[in-house]
């Protein structure tokens, strides 16, 4: 099993420079890479590695070549062919289709035979699994969900009613999809819940990661545009839009009604406000707050990098007199224009 | 199946202006209302939306009555009567009383017959599951946890050993309530656990946001008071007290012991620091960080707002010296007196 | 069932001061202590709380002795003495091994005869389950997952494919070990997803919190080193390598390939971006952003603490115009230097 360098390079791209017959079966970094195995070097830091590596090819830029001690797959994009490649010699294992004896399947619900249910999964009243769809142990697919083909669902994925899932969708474990938005209406000092009833839908080729959550919304729906990609442990509120190909970052929250851009780029622990929109293809770094609307695509940013306990209490012992040091400094300003 | 505008008027409150027959079926937006759906507006931001809006009647003020082009119910509280009238036009759908076969309910376990038990649940030795109580598909009743009357577990819900639940508590998909508290003693450099041996109390008509944890106390209890509302993906630490009609938003975390008052509004992300006390009717915007006690009502804040990068970098720069600028404008200052 | 204070002595450490004979049989805090019950007083906050318990006995400083009205074991450490005797009066409840008959346990899984799988769990294809493990209801144990002995999971865990757990590791409901890695190569504006071919390698005697995730490695592995504890709600990126005995609080979020040292202390919320390197005996205060790597052990901030609104947005506007500041300032002195 395993592919020669030049069928790799027919499926994916670029010019093989070296033997063309060389059996590649694996991927691998360039530092610990075996016998057999296919490297990559897509990052100019990683350069160095290259003359050591015991990899039998790497993927690389054509700047890098001189560097490289064994046969190549030169292109522009190495660690987008890395990509493929790893998908061609390590596919996903297939999984033959049916219902676990242990699921719970509605009676008015719709299984593609192509389809798995696991074990001790639950798939609810007119809820509908579509072809090639793989439902993991311990799933709960709620009341008139759907899951568009060949999604999967590897494990403790909750999907709340009416959810709408895309096409070749992969939701990791532990994630939720379509629980109550915080709807909360305040009544003389005590909080009345406004009910949640919208759905989330869900568009193709998204991928959301491990224990992040997505709230049904309020009326309308929430959206999660074509080929998002979320990362772990994110909160997505209800009547959220987010465009198509944006990618967020672990840890970040995005409060209610906010409206994202696509090809966007959002960096962890990222906090966005609700009722605000986000252009097009804006990056927002680590750890920002976002508090207003963005118009203009760009990098925007307010994360306060750490410093030495000691420097970071003076400063910010300042920063709490910064008006106060802004007045004296125009004081003396105008002090020394009357002179 | 609907009810007419006089019938809603009659059941929250709110005078009717136009016809008190108009028969209105369901909730919608201003903007997405279709037939025979009632809309609200609650939000002078939306009041331009009124004009166009196709729903039979709309919940506003007094003031916005003018704009209003079909009937009205006229409040001063719109959102209030809305949650109300979304509740009695879009009730939460009823459960037949029983235990699905799949469960596993211990034999020394209390169910109401009342109470639902979905499949895959599993409720362990002297728990108590209270009247009208729903269990939803693929949760986890500890032993010795008490479910109070009309709670709803929606799924996949962790209630560990002892956990007590008021009554009308909604837990949402991914909750884990009781897990142990992050309780550590350090021992020559290594980790020694502190056995965590509390309970987390949780009071009456609370709900609790998808996949938010409580810990239970180390020796005390944890506390959540009667009609707190937590969001997502927030982290209530051992011996937390969260006083009654307190809102915390997705995301936040609050460390160990620390007290917090009555009718709070806690925002998005924000983090608070173990063994301090917050005072009552305290609001704490998004992504501050409170590192002391608070002891007066108001508003809170310390979250930076994102600005472009390029704009950020230099400030930040000058940031990192701002004990020396302080510094460096008291000289200045003292040489211009001296003069 | 319990102990005298001279056995506990003999077990612990420390001097016993009163009568060895006195019987204990829980631990209890100073404030809330009942008959028979020991506390500690390891804080010297709490030092005004000696004179009015009733506890029978107190473990504490020698500096505290003067102020204890009861029994009394001194030590240096009350806080570890403390951890010690509640583990041995309130020991974990002990389970007798077996497969609970709803458990789905693949052929070629090995269960140690020891061991415990609970209700609903699912152990997967050449799973390794050792002595002694405890595996609560509503797991998932991948394919080719190894737990070794004395492991537990409380409920609800989910270990990916491949994931290896060390000895005596303690994971809590909703902790997802080994979910895909977020790699994504951007192919003409889409997001391409790059196979997460690593795996999670935890060590001995971890201990990870409610809802954290750990993903597993790109191609190398992501590492937990021994005695590591992590708290709920981390996120912990692929190819992350924690050292030995480093505890981080809850929120936190690690990048991907972020190396942090052993004996690290990180607070909760911090931010730590990927690919960077943190030194041994590093500590890292709540709600900091770490950007750039740590070489020396020392404590590092970046945490802003809440002000009242209205200081932090009189100060929030200076900061943004702080460039221009340093620049006037600097304007100033030099003028003043010409004079």
């Amino acid at each position: 099993v395993g592919l020669t360098l030049g069928e790799l390079a027919e499926k994916v791209g670029g010019e093989v420079v070296g033997a063309a017959d060389t059996l590649v079966t694996a991927v691998a970094t360039l530092q610990n890479a075996g016998p057999s195995a296919i490297s990559f070097c897509a990052n100019p830091s990683y350069r160095n590695m290259l003359s050591n590596t015991r990899a039998v090819a790497v993927i690389l830029r054509q700047a890098d070549l001189d560097l490289c001690p064994v046969a190549a797959l030169v292109t522009d994009k190495p660690y987008v062919a890395y990509a493929r490649i790893a998908a061609l010699l390590h596919p996903e294992p297939g999984f033959a289709p049916g219902i676990h004896p242990s699921a719970v399947v509605a009676d008015t619900a719709q299984v593609d035979p192509s389809a798995w249910v696991g074990p001790h999964s639950v798939v609810e009243d007119n809820a509908v699994v579509g072809a090639g769809v793989f439902v993991g142990p311990n799933c709960v697919v709620g009341p008139s969900v759907a899951i568009g083909p060949h999604g999967r669902l590897i494990a403790q994925v909750t999907l709340c009613h009416a959810t709408q899932i895309g096409a070749r969708v992969l939701l990791h474990p532990g994630v939720v999809i379509g629980s109550d938005g915080f709807g909360l209406a305040n009544d003389q000092g005590q909080w009345l819940k406004v009910p949640q009833l919208g759905r989330v839908i869900v568009g193709d080729d998204v991928e959301i990661g491990a224990n992040t959550t997505v709230d049904r919304g309020a009326l309308d729906d929430t959206f999660i545009g074509d080929g998002v990609k979320l990362d772990n442990l994110i909160q997505v509120a209800h009547n959220v839009q987010i465009g198509a190909h944006t990618a967020i970052a672990g840890c970040a929250g995005i409060a209610g009604s906010a409206t994202i851009g696509a090809h966007c780029a959002i960096g962890g622990g990222v906090g966005i406000v609700g009722h605000i929109r986000i252009a097009d293809h804006v990056q927002i770094t680590g750890m920002s707050f976002v508090t207003k609307s963005i118009d203009e695509p760009g990098v925007y940013s307010s994360g306060m990098p750490a410093e030495t306990n000691q420097t970071w209490h003076k400063n910010i012992a300042r920063f709490r007199h910064l008006d106060d040091m802004a007045r004296r400094l125009r004081a003396v300003e105008k002090k020394l224009d009357h002179e």
